[in-house]
């Protein structure tokens, strides 16, 4: 299994703020930091870069869900060798907010948009770019994409000045022969372009999907420590750590930052493998509808959960109210 | 994917059974038995054929782990189209318990072994298949043995009227590139025996190990409701219901039983994905010594774990305490 040309994106912070309102503590972040560094990963999503102004709700959010360049400077006077990595969405950022790289901490600005959006997706990457970051492009929920919609967003992405692609399983819903098609396609039509994977656990296949990727050329793997991340969860860090061929990554430092942090955090709030999202991920679905099951008083009642969710009526009702990531 | 030629093994109350010591009520059974049936499930593992002679603290366990067929018949009054199937171990069964097939409710009989004691399932086999019994042959903990010892077995098992040979992964250290390894060596070597695969979750692998073997040939595939096993646990069953194309599979009564009684077990007794499993995996040796950490009052100091399960000495005297599944 050849994986050392891969590189780790640990996005414990951001995807895991999904679940606790990134109600991080900032000596949580600054350990989680020096683990990334000693653990040789090579990237750190620290949060979103999103604008408060476009966002309902912001002022009950933590710092790192409208990350600020000064606020950033304090929680990280020194840097390590992990990058730092900022996720912004189509339509709540405001370019203004993003300093030219020189004077910021952040190295690279992913963007996560739906495949209708890709167009402004580029926009913006053309205003990172030329502030000097590296960007990436996340197409979301593309087990929900016409392949003629797929190819017309290609044309427009090979020419652009993106560093690398995304192929994003938001539903979970994926497996790894999922995984071989959409990454040879995207190698097809990218062939210039790096590319990357980011997982979500509802059927288990989260490592599992993000190993079969790497092999097949895949360079950024996104994980997040002890799987964190809105509902089933990412691939955990500590696993690609242990298990990609590629001696530069040790386990040791981030099994210490899971036993001084992360067991507190779990017991406090939920991800991870249940029932409502194994649901969601076989049908195909967004997790919200489980989300909202396990924060009722209804959470353990599975099978009217299934019943309503394979009823087509609902389903319907359900489907329109989908948003991003 | 072509897995319609798969059946599927619920191992719930065998496997399970080594984490609560077979402390499963007769309407728990009777309620697995009656979702796997009309989940469809092939096969309901229900319990060790062992006899209590032979083994230390057998009075202090639940009836599963000692099968008596008068007490079978009451806890099964109808058998529905799910086979029933038993498991022994090598040293641990008494051959005279085991009646004709025609006076038993049980269809199959495994028998677990390491490979040193090849020659002597094989003894079993040929008896348990004269009483008309199917009968499959699981040799345990792979990764930790030479090819040369396995090559010398397989000419003894494919002579012998064993019906299925089984992949097990005990330590849970597989990955699918492993599975393709070993599977292909299988159906090299014994091209006249049906497959199986039992793996454990220990790096969150057990379902896609499970899939990849399904994909390759191999037949009857192991499975435990909510993945409830020793250590790290199964392959869930209800991820495979749900994933297999084979339309024969219902998930809906599975996740009826998880609702009214796994939840419950999961609240008392604990299995599944943990770091103590993950290190002792990725470390490809046997979990006792996780299961003994999360069992004292250091079961969260992994970083201790993780050194002293890495230094030589301490290892080597754990190694040598090895015992079978």
């Amino acid at each position: 299994m050849k994986t050392n040309h891969c590189k780790i994106i640990d996005c414990t912070i951001r995807d895991g703020g999904l679940v606790n309102n990134w109600d991080f503590s900032v000596e949580f972040v600054q350990s989680l930091y020096a683990s990334l560094n000693e653990a040789g990963v090579d990237y750190m999503e620290i949060g979103y870069k999103n604008s408060p102004k476009l966002l309902k709700g912001a002022d009950e959010a933590g710092p790192w869900r409208f990350l600020d360049d000064n606020f950033l400077k304090k929680v990280i006077p020194q840097k390590g060798t992990t990058k730092l990595s900022a996720l912004v969405d189509i339509g709540r950022v405001d370019e203004n907010d993003i300093l030219p790289r020189s004077e910021s901490l952040l190295d690279l600005i992913r963007i996560a948009c739906y495949i209708k959006d890709v167009d402004k997706a580029i926009d913006l990457v053309r205003v990172f770019h030329e502030r000097g970051y590296e960007t990436t492009l996340n197409i979301m929920a593309l087990s929900n994409v016409m392949e003629n919609d797929l190819v017309e967003a290609f044309a427009m992405i090979k020419e652009s000045p993106v560093d690398a692609v995304y192929v994003v399983d938001s539903y979970g819903s994926l497996d790894h022969n999922d995984i071989h098609y959409l990454v040879n396609k995207f190698k097809e039509h990218l062939p210039n372009k790096r590319l990357g994977v980011h997982t979500h656990n509802n059927m288990q296949l989260a490592f599992s999907n993000t190993l079969v990727a790497a092999e097949i050329g895949v360079e950024l793997l996104d994980a997040s420590v002890y799987g964190m991340g809105r509902g089933a969860g990412n691939c955990p860090t500590e696993l690609l750590l242990t298990h990609l061929k590629n001696s530069k990554y040790q386990l040791r430092p981030v099994l210490g930052f899971i036993e001084n942090f992360m067991l507190q955090t779990r017991e406090k709030w939920e991800w991870g493998y249940l029932i409502p999202y194994l649901v969601t991920g076989t049908l195909d679905e967004h997790p919200r509808s489980a989300m909202a099951l396990l924060a009722s008083e209804d959470r353990d009642k599975y099978l009217q959960f299934y019943d309503q969710m394979t009823t087509p009526e609902v389903n319907f009702s359900q489907k329109i109210q989908k948003r991003p990531e």
